[in-house]
């Protein structure tokens, strides 16, 4: 599919696009966890370049500049606002390298300012224009498309699709819906996303908070509500009904938190499993998705997990488990039998 | 401490010594689940030098050449035995450029057999011979020791020291504890650990296997009965009383394994959080563990945890986590109250 | 239905029976786990009685006579074989009174030997004379009909129906199928009921051992392959493929448990809530089981939901739950709004 | 100790009180839950009477009168206030029968009235006129003493204690601490109690809502507070720091509830084994506590466990487990060698 746009792409079957890179550098050591801002373009900038080379090789057809809280407020607040657009240029340039030596595409990304509130213009006025500034650099750079994604508001969204649109590039727009199933502005999923997709974006869907099985039933009202293609890019956590988004998971197995919550930095016993991730890619794909991925929590085996559920067989899988030669549990005939009776101690 | 001998590190304080490279790089997407034969030293080899990296940024002191099950047997079993010493002096020549590059210790590997059988006396030469034959690329690759790791069977440790101290080389030799408390020839752990400092181990103790709740019961013998450094590797899993290796472990909240067991790819939901290896580590050098680690199963987010619960403060340690700047749950007094506020609905 | 045959009442429509009595017995304190013998039918018949009663008031449509494992090999295991034929004819009596005054069908119970064993004839020829001797207590008692439980192997199952056919009295016959999903002597569970509905058994199915999850699947194969009507009792627990039986169940969340298995007096944290075996009934129902109950761990809260799930509206549903009048959680409009308030802070 | 009084028992030793009638009769199907009115009392007295016998025979030396939300408020709200007088008069009744015929003490019950507002004076007055009532037909009775338990505000537990000391009886006063560690009025446990103890209160300490594990670190930290004996009567679930109250428990594992809270009818699986209990009771002691009990959620089972576990032998250990005589997994020599190699297929 080299060569051809996000549109012609998704027309041809679904599209697979892994996120969730704060949290997987977070736990390789290179992102802090609560500011969680992409600092390591600028302090390690091969470690960024290695997972998204991870990513595709597992499956993913996109690869994100890591822009995700490079924006002005986040910056403010880590005290490096004077390195803004110098971490945006070069989050671009490194995602920009390897979705051209694999082929993929390339997208710009940019988020909740977590400065915007419905009751204050100001606020909006200000967050237009941290949108307009990384879409100029994502424009410059290239991009074949770009996410805004994980906001709260219908109507921050709004505005950064009104960005994006205004440079004249696809917009792929998903909302992060926290405990109640309405955008902090009051909308259901299904009343916001259509409210995008008649306002011009380009796919429209749900991303980060909720795991597979919370987010799928709002998902499944997204995809009845609107015509362009639906994207749900869950976090890969065991989140239920009674404790529906990562915020809220508790973990009644371990004394050893400083607080009450596990998110973000000790949900590891919440993890779901590659099985897991299949099984939510399929149903997705059952019920009409058209983007898939997985956000804060994806490590590449979730990724390329849902590559296979789709048909597909990445590079890596290559090296998809075959226990048939497993020295204890194998049943390739050259191991030693005394090996496999011993499996049943082990 | 660069360029100090292993002896006087562990003279000087506790030593710590991430492993595991298996299950990271199978979750990264480059070894095969199964026959887990390091292949990646030889197709990806600079995912193998980037994992070692993250894992002395997170705080290990040494880096072992990724050459556990790149033995004969192994490679025999997937049909690259061709490549075998080629594995091994890559993985040597990989490893030992990061030591030198971070001033850590560069240590070979060596393993169970998995042809070792106590009856039969010809499995123990011909084990022997591999021993040999990796020994002598480690000791040509100008290493400062050699760990000795995963064994089932006293006798068959005892065979792999042997190897080591013929090439007048330190050795670590930790032993793997299944189900039932002794080795597979039936000795104690201590019993076990006794024999092998008796015979000339540096360091000796557990890894693998099992979780840190039922591998420190064990240790806490060792290290009553023995006067050299224990060691203990943990996999970071909730193993548990009832369930005491991560072979064993069940997951009751999953219809979707293919079979009854979700070793080795799907135990994510049975991980530990930083926090419990902090606690496994501050109970472990409570108890008298010098060299400390953790097996398979094992991120960079682990290591740093074991680090900084003895008291250090490695690269990564830059990035470990500070809530006061989250935009939702921080309370750095520049954050927008609203989204304090609405914390509680997330 | 009161005066209706069980042929009648299985032609009108589903059967319930509560099952389980030595688990409840158990919890009250009145009954020795371990042995497991009725011996509350001699020392405390008030508390059989009053157990009977809660589960007619709860829904049940039978009351079996409490002689399970009040046979000759556990009264002698236990010191109190003279008083064998003392505790059948009482527990039939404590059935009978309230079977009588309920309206309900009224049972014999017989049950696994202990004894039989595959490859000893002798053992074939004394198990048949254990059945024999209960079968006739019960027959001068004037039961309904007989159930015959619990077994493992196909074979005493059909000696147990050779009795009860040769006191020409009606047999529900069901067997308890372990881990491995055959008898114990090797036939699939739908192959053994075959066998036992063409021997002239009235109704054939499963009871004990497995709960909801792991007992269904079996259960269907079994619909499929008999023409008599189907029974479906499992334990009340929440077995999974991983750990099919409550035998094999592990609780990784407690260190307490003097060994490693829950089974059998610390099941507590894996019993299915109502909820689940309300869910069960009507999975069961729709698979076309017809007698439908629970086993060990039922209480009557269990049974009550299986009546309800079904249509039912035992006694015990004039308690069923009505939160709208609950102090806190109530929506009754009379209830004080400030304590509705303090709700969330419970 | 039969004939002494509550005093003299607390001076020679721990003094074990079972609670929770109304979750136990939820269960065996003759309370509603919702209101939770001890309708039993006039529509079941039996099943009363059968459960105050249970509760001795597992080790209470106490029966409460089952008058637990028998008061004004609660019948109003079921439309049955005509029969308040009438329903606390036979539950005196019931319980004053079993304590006469067991030797243990028998103790009236009240407890928080629904309609206490601090904010409101002519609400005390109400509240006080509800005590009042209650405590005068405890009198009349002849209760050794009365419990006063579940209060949310420490001023309501104080004119509850007002009203037993003007009708002067000895009281035992707990309260209920919510997810925040402080009385809806804002004291500490700690301070409550200590102003209790100081208004002529003879036990003081906590009951229901907190499981074992959340509740002993607020009973520590009373002890250490007041002069008189510490009351701790947990509820039996698995409560933990992240959610702390039996109400704020959720269940990951379970679609089939109607709503978010498995409170109060499907907790059965976060119950806490007997072992667990035991430790608690263990625990417990060691902090100093003298009056032990298990609230909302006890069996009987639950009880003898903590009666053993203070080196009692009550009535129900005759039938105390004892698992050397089970068929598959027992050690008695007589038993067959066949199923005990089978116990490791079950």
């Amino acid at each position: 599919m080299a060569g051809k746009s996000l549109g012609e792409r998704l027309a041809a079957g679904p599209v697979i696009c892994a996120e969730g890179y704060l949290f997987e550098l977070e736990r390789r050591g290179y992102v802090q966890a609560g500011a969680f801002v992409p600092e390591a373009v600028l302090d390690h900038p091969e470690v960024v370049t290695q997972l998204h080379r991870d990513f595709v090789h597992a499956g993913s057809d996109i690869v994100e500049a890591f822009t995700y809280y490079a924006h002005r407020e986040k910056l403010r607040i880590i005290g490096r606002e004077a390195q803004l657009e110098e971490m945006n240029r070069q989050a671009l340039r490194i995602a920009k390298d390897v979705a051209d030596e694999t082929g993929t595409l390339f997208a710009g990304d940019i988020c909740n300012t977590n400065i915007y509130d419905t009751a204050d213009p100001a606020s909006h006025r200000a967050a237009r224009a941290m949108f307009d500034e990384q879409v100029g650099w994502a424009a410059d750079a290239g991009v074949d498309f770009i996410v805004a994604e994980t906001f709260s508001d219908a109507a921050e969204a709004k505005l950064a699709l009104a960005a994006i649109k205004a440079a004249r590039l696809p917009a792929v727009v998903t909302m992060a819906v926290h405990r109640a199933p309405v955008t902090r502005d009051g909308m259901t999923p299904e009343d916001c996303c259509k409210m995008l997709a008649d306002a011009g974006a380009d796919v429209v869907g749900l991303n980060c908070i909720r795991g597979p099985k919370t987010m799928l039933p709002l998902v499944e009202r997204i995809v009845a509500a609107v015509d362009v293609p639906v994207a749900a890019l869950p976090v890969p956590y065991r989140t239920h009904d009674g404790e529906p988004t990562f915020q809220s998971l508790r973990d009644p197995h371990c004394d050893c938190l400083p607080g009450e919550m596990p998110f973000p930095v000790a949900l590891d016993p919440m993890t779901c499993n590659r099985f897991e991730m299949a099984e939510f890619a399929k149903a997705a794909h059952a019920l009409g998705v058209r983007y898939l991925g997985v956000c804060c929590g994806a490590m590449p085996h979730h990724i390329r997990a849902v590559a296979e559920a789709l048909g597909r067989t990445p590079p890596a899988s290559r090296y998809s488990a075959d226990m048939s030669k497993h020295a204890f549990f194998g049943t390739d005939k050259s191991l030693k039998a005394k090996n496999r009776e011993f499996s049943r101690e082990l």
